[in-house]
């Protein structure tokens, strides 16, 4: 009996830059996490310890940094594209690398209202997330950007109710309760060329952001579903975008034991289980 | 401009379940954390905030305690697809289920060399894993097991020479290296009608390590790919493995500015950044 | 042979609680993780499985609830010295109650430049602590109060140098590096009666920050000693403060084995290992 | 106003050692997590800026991977001791050390029943743990040893009942529950001079596995301090043992709505809240 190799690729994850850039005293902080990936003739280092074509993951490593040295860059979308197509340029047996780049958040530390040159806060679990991906020498990116652990609550404005009643259930119908969720959605842009991944970023970010605080939510399905709507409608350089929402559940607490009455006050917020919803849209022709 | 749903799903995720079955003073224990999805007609959700064809997830939490009261089952793979027929068989707007399953580890406690009827120790992070997808009302699930968290370390019998030296590469060649790796696999079973899903995962595991420890490395890619002929050889029931070994890279430190010599011995140990190594593997017709 | 007791107490912990107050269309929201501990006369239950005198865990987690029910409170302090105080007034076999509050921080959804009124975006990782003990029956409540995972970084202004050199020493002086730290500060409250625990953890925790910033630094020693002196200075409600830093470290990358110069721009973001340092203040007489 | 030093103290946390040791093809695996702390004439450094006694963090780092190889252990407690009598007999301005030590758990991995020379799998989550203090110079050190997360459970032979029954209670009487623990016990040797740390470490461990497998256990109280006085019968070497006991609480499904019954079968598995259990024990004289 044998085995045949359906797929493989290799690379570097979680390769962790901190780049500072110097304007005056004016100081711009990027912090990335990057993964990279490759696809390509490596199939002899599988087979027989053959390692001629492997490019080390430690060099791969390196490369983030030397990248990061050599270019300018002011989004992890640049970043993305530049070390995405560095390889299948540089390797000839490479035939696909997919570049994954993580933003942590950081926010300038006001004081007296203004925001400082060179110290910062974080900005939370929230990352500014992209993918760039190229086929092969000479191809162009596809580029992907996305936000990912951007947590939000709203105390009302969300019923649920008219769903399927059978023995399973014992969820009671709710005009009002608290919609807790930590959004992560992706978005493909149109094209390599866009000239500010950042104000896109942010226009996209900000329309989910509004329709979350002002939506009246029947469903999570629709919330997100309105939200992908108004991140289409607030950036035409993208055309799909997924997202995923866990219903982060606040739970009432029962008060009947003690003779008192939970008038959607008292809750108990909770990690699991979770609802686990998902939808994907494209731009309509 | 509007918006199109290319796709869309929905479940509960990490439902964690503990059940004991007593057989006479012997018990048996089962832990684990279950995710449901569905695909199905549940679009009027998204567009309209029309529950209608919504199974609540907090149903489908009820559903996984109640199928594991009224069903018996040894092993997760078992579970998953008894989950995953009870969905398209129950409501009809179900037209596809994923039910993902992850057993945790636990060893009877030993006493004077006996274990234990009734108590018991954490068998550590790994996870005895197991998906069942099922298309629709009346399809044959495909069921698909695995193991993840499977963190095993070799001190030698590991080389890796002879990569592609350019710019960018630093690491030299070594022809005696810490090996340490976390295993993820999932294994593609050839049928739901495995009489004992513990007993192939046992052997796939146990061919595994022993690949693992006895394979003289050259390459992480190398020792994976004879991992997964050895799963391949050991279980006849499966056609089809995937393998992901992140490097957990041991650094040897550089002991020299203190006039001493690393003779292989004096390492730090990493979680990041890491090498991330896959293959996917068929049995050969 | 025997065994004497020292010492013994128990409680429960991570009890999550979320509350909203509604003021109108004005929402209130506090999420707090609370522990209790009590010490008191429960020997018996120790050494003879007597639980007469043990208030149940899960009592304590019914009285989270409850009290939360029954009083107004907006702080973490306040509500730690309700349950502190509610303890060994209630039950007898008490003679100490220790309250530990961590609260999560959400900021309000700003929509065109205005905070909204029920929706909100997680403020990071960061919590607000407070610490309620009462001695006994009728004995005041001591708080303080504090922050834990406060983390922040600066490009510059940090210097270390002129430190003991000797064999074991490789570190060489820089009179510019990054310096980030995740703080976790506590403080002594005078006094139960302060009218405004949130104004003065904001005072303090500005004052804290305003130090980071600005201050120019030859040791994480040196500016954590001004960032408590600081705090003491910005809140005379207080008297003692401890903080502990834990240097963050971002490493400069080495770029010249790729004929690269690192002007103080490429750095590694690390977790560990870390500088861990601390220091206690007394207002003095 | 001024503020007053009440106590300072710095160090490196978190430095990650792994040491091979071979004997011919026999190889023996250390892997440690290791802090050191160091009090002493440092308030300059926190009131000056003023480094000249501060030996930095990066050089305790050194210190942990030299004196790895310099010396032989065997134990987590013996690298503690070597390591807490380095620093004030290397460094005047030491007057005290604490290190500490969290020896990760590997086990060899078994083929055909026997334990491989070289390659090893996880022992879980579980660490053993090793404190060494030292005074200042020429001072004896203090070492306790210890576990922690060492999770264990148990089906039956639990009971909690006859507790406080007030307002506040909901919880039932009950005689047979699931008792799920994560234990986490330190034990002060009377003596530096022990020849065999791991013997001692092991017939503790084992006598407090004993202990909670067949205990008829009343409350968790009593079953830590049954476990408590078994170490201290199991190890002469010891004076004094903590034990804390999170209870890892498995609350039964209700499955009442669904016309089932819930003879002690199906659970949720639950992280928190979770009771808070510690008692201290002395060998009584």
């Amino acid at each position: 009996m044998s085995a045949q190799i359906v797929s493989n690729h290799y690379g570097k994850s979680d390769v962790r830059l901190t780049k500072v850039v110097r304007r005056g005293a004016h100081h711009e902080l990027f912090e990335f996490s990057v993964d990279v990936q490759l696809i390509g003739d490596f199939a002899a280092s599988y087979t027989a310890g053959d390692n001629r074509k492997i490019v080390a993951t430690d060099s791969m490593k390196n490369m983030v940094y030397v990248l990061a040295k050599e270019n300018d860059f002011n989004s992890p979308e640049a970043f993305a594209i530049l070390l995405a197509e560095h390889f299948p340029r540089t390797y000839e047996q490479v035939s696909g690398t997919i570049v994954t780049v993580r933003q942590t958040s950081w926010s300038r530390i006001a004081l007296d209202g203004k925001p400082h040159d060179h110290a910062f806060v974080s900005g939370g679990a929230e990352l500014h997330t992209a993918t760039a991906t190229v086929a092969g020498r000479g191809a162009m990116p596809a580029v992907t950007g996305g936000v990912s652990d951007l947590l939000v609550l709203k105390t009302t404005n969300s019923a649920f109710r008219d769903f399927v009643t059978d023995r399973y259930r014992t969820l009671k119908d709710t005009d009002d309760r608290i919609f807790a969720t930590s959004v992560t959605a992706t978005w493909d842009y149109l094209s390599v060329a866009i000239t500010d991944f950042v104000a896109a970023h942010d226009r996209i970010r900000n329309a989910m952001l509004r329709v979350f605080a002002t939506h009246m939510s029947y469903a999570v399905q629709e919330t997100m579903h309105e939200m992908g709507k108004a991140a289409l409608d607030a950036a035409s350089e993208i055309h799909r975008i997924s997202l995923r929402l866990p219903n982060k559940h606040r739970i009432p607490f029962n008060l009947q034991p003690f003779g008192l009455e939970n008038n959607n006050e008292i809750f108990v917020w909770t990690d699991e289980p979770f609802g686990d919803i998902s939808v994907e849209l494209n731009r309509e022709a």
